[in-house]
């Protein structure tokens, strides 16, 4: 699919034209011929004899802008400067700082922000730990800790390379709900190690948001995890996405008026994501699923699962879908199925495969960049169609659910996560779109609409609290003299 | 020794008084008859019969407070309100958070920052990991990792009770280098584990500053992890208290005239601070050493070295000080000696001891809060007289130290902190104090002085450059595409 001009491949063009003739109105001809386009012309010096312009163009690839700059340089008088990226231009020396909420201007500020003073702070964290709580940052801040192993699409890039996609990450906590994140980028994709360091570093935080490590590792390392600390662990390409998508899934029957305990639902990719969208699914009511990997059907007679281990992911999903032990490939699992929800792969079904679904299908193609089936396509006969993409409507993206979900946990104090507060944020997120605003079209808000993270963080709140203080320690903390 | 009335214990007490009458002037002299002293008083609500009035008072202890409390309690037609403790006000939900430095606005923004445009960066790192120190936070972020065991003075309280302390180190990182640090404070006291820890989450970082643990722990952990890392370690309460002692004596040798080469130095604590500064002493040429600890004189025929291990620190202050095998107590090792430097307990010594010292003797008593020998006593014969108080002359102060430190590592991209490194950063302390201001009450210059870190930071990052690029990083990394 030819992906249209974007910032995320904007480049900033320094070039001198000639002052006289058609240099400069021929500028904007010559991008747009290449097939990007100009979102920003500035003349920074001006001479009798010659402009110096900087021409921000935007590209739909890297390739596609070294075309762009060529094409400029075959301009008569013109001479190419410096080439900007802004992509790497907002990367360069990291996009997120640690700031000192107090000035420290002079010694009495030292000596309460540092020794003496804050060793009688020290004291009554030491005589009821619970205040730290309330005394130190523990109180707002999550670790966004990775391996580096399963980074976008990336693959296994290592702790380095993670790291921006962790910064960005802490950035978005911080915009959206107010979080405190730093990325812990971690250079060990040892499980047990792992367990290890999140275990020990747990005391400075409230939560964990483990991101962006590897199936089937990710599944052993959360469990230990959230049975060792009394913080909340959340791997947000599982939970996350299952969560979006429960909502999108909610408000897509309230589209098409089905009921999610009659629903067929065939599911394409059984890793990290797949399993954790089955599992709330399982739970918000859905009884009829079957799941295919890249060996096909899932079932329990499949010759890969005899002889795989009982707590294996997969043997788990052979053992709680596909009541009517359907076999086969998936093209023939989708036929007349309501609903095909892929996480899987490129381009493995077309639209006929589509067309041979239930009346309103509701297709989720998540892979991305490039989505299971053409949306394009699956729009010719599906009643609801949403992706992975920013460039179509209805994106499934988690920047929906993480800030949201955190505030909430941070808010209630809670010493974990579980399925009642997943099904909670689902509902809050599918509920911000209003009966008036819902349709095929915008069956999710959008990632900007300001409703969205106080609505999960609400209801996720409240779902912790109810369930008393052995899960929420907000009601809990004695005072200290203050 | 009785301490002055301080901020670090200042509180604020709202109360009401009738408006007419002799209340209002009755409160500062209360205050003051107690021994406490009015910083502050705003009338904050006014009316025909009463006033609503916050009283700002410095106290020296909270015990002082509490008295100060009760004294104003007793003044007639005073009604006491809210008591406020200025210092864990300062506390409350931390000192520290994090920012973000990109404005996230809009779809565009977000495509930059977050995905898909974060995705090339990503890639670029994993291509030169190098780049990592340009295009992440790596460049400029310190880890504060701590494991609890020897927080300040106060002993073995613990992770969670030393995120205060932590918290305020990466305030004065800021403050005075402006440096991205983030505390780690560790749920585990196994060197092991700590060691493992600290080398897994390195890459995020470009240096490792190990704070409050405990000996002889600190002295494996910190060499283990500058075997096994690309970055430099440095444990602050070893190097950072040995390179302002080191810049201290070196004042006050100036003040009095003598050559490190031909002092008579005894010590008194041979723990973390002591041998660090014992190391750094020599590594700038001093010869005679003689160090104490709590069983008298360190030397090899003591019974509790004879089967101590080859590698034990008291083994190696051993056979490196005392050549001339004194043996006995502390009192008896001074008698005649050019300089006493204390890492240890309160009162080790008095007066006539520091009278026994050779002629124009130099005292530094740093036991906090209170030193080896009263100060007051010691100047009585003493030519310098240096303490860890903020309440006398020449107080030393580890914030003089790292945080130019690290700039300085940093700036260089160091790979490593060595002793060059060190006796730099004392030499550069040293010279912020010109021949025009030194005197033997200012050896050492102001926290507050914004010479010194420029100072500190400067000599350190040539001297690293100086070893070339096997440790300094700063003239390699790769360019990518801008």
């Amino acid at each position: 699919m030819a992906t249209a001009p974007s910032v995320s491949y904007s480049i900033t063009v320094r070039l001198e034209v000639p002052a006289s003739g058609t240099a400069v109105s021929q500028l904007t001809a010559a991008v747009e011929s290449s097939g990007g386009s100009v979102t920003g012309l500035d003349v920074t010096a001006s001479g009798h004899e010659r402009l110096r312009i900087d021409v921000t163009v935007a590209a739909s690839s890297t390739e596609h802008a070294d075309q762009i700059v060529s094409k400029l340089r075959g301009i008569e008088g013109v001479v190419i400067g410096k080439v900007s990226d802004r992509t790497f231009l907002m990367h360069l020396g990291g996009k997120i700082e640690m700031q000192s909420k107090h000035p420290i201007r002079n010694r009495d500020d030292l000596s309460m922000i540092y020794t003496p003073g804050v060793a009688r702070v020290c004291m009554a964290i030491a005589a009821n730990p619970e205040d730290a709580r309330r005394l130190t940052i523990k109180r707002n801040s999550v670790a966004v800790v990775t391996d580096g192993s399963a980074v976008l699409g990336l693959g296994n890039i290592g702790p380095k390379a993670a790291l921006p996609v962790m910064e960005g990450k802490a950035a978005l906590f911080k915009r959206f709900a107010g979080i405190d994140a730093w990325p812990l980028c971690l250079d060990t994709q040892d499980t047990d190690e792992i367990v290890t360091i999140v275990k020990a570093i747990a005391p400075g935080f409230a939560g964990i948001n483990l991101e962006d490590i590897s199936a089937p590792r990710c599944f052993e390392i959360e469990a230990r995890l959230r049975e060792a600390l009394d913080i909340p662990v959340f791997h947000d390409d599982q939970h996350g996405t299952a969560i979006v998508v429960l909502a999108a899934l909610t408000n897509a029957l309230r589209c098409v008026g089905k009921e999610i305990g009659s629903l067929r639902v065939v599911m394409s990719g059984a890793g990290a994501a797949g399993t954790a969208i089955l599992k709330l699914l399982l739970a918000a009511g859905l009884k009829h699923a079957v799941v295919a990997d890249i060996h096909g059907v899932v079932h329990a007679e499949r010759d890969d699962l005899k002889d795989a281990a009982p707590a294996s992911p997969l043997r788990w999903v052979a053992e709680n879908t596909n009541p009517e032990g359907v076999t086969g490939t998936l093209k023939e699992a989708v036929v007349g199925a309501d609903v095909f929800i892929g996480v899987s792969a490129p381009d493995v079904l077309n639209g006929s495969d589509i067309a041979k679904m239930a009346d309103k299908a509701i297709v989720f193609a998540l892979a991305n960049p490039d989505p299971e089936v053409d949306p394009g396509e699956a729009r010719e006969t599906a009643a609801v169609v949403a992706t992975g993409r920013s460039d179509f409507p209805n994106q499934i993206n988690n920047v929906l659910v993480f800030p949201g979900v955190f505030r909430g946990l941070l808010d209630a104090q809670s010493r974990t996560v579980n399925t009642e507060m997943m099904l909670a944020a689902a509902r809050a997120l599918a509920s911000v779109v209003g009966d008036g605003e819902l349709n095929p079209n915008y069956i999710v808000p959008s990632v900007f609409n300001d409703k969205v993270a106080g609505a999960v963080a609400d209801a996720v709140r409240e779902a912790a609290k109810a369930q008393g203080p052995s899960v929420s320690g907000a009601a809990t903390g004695t005072a200290v003299a203050l």
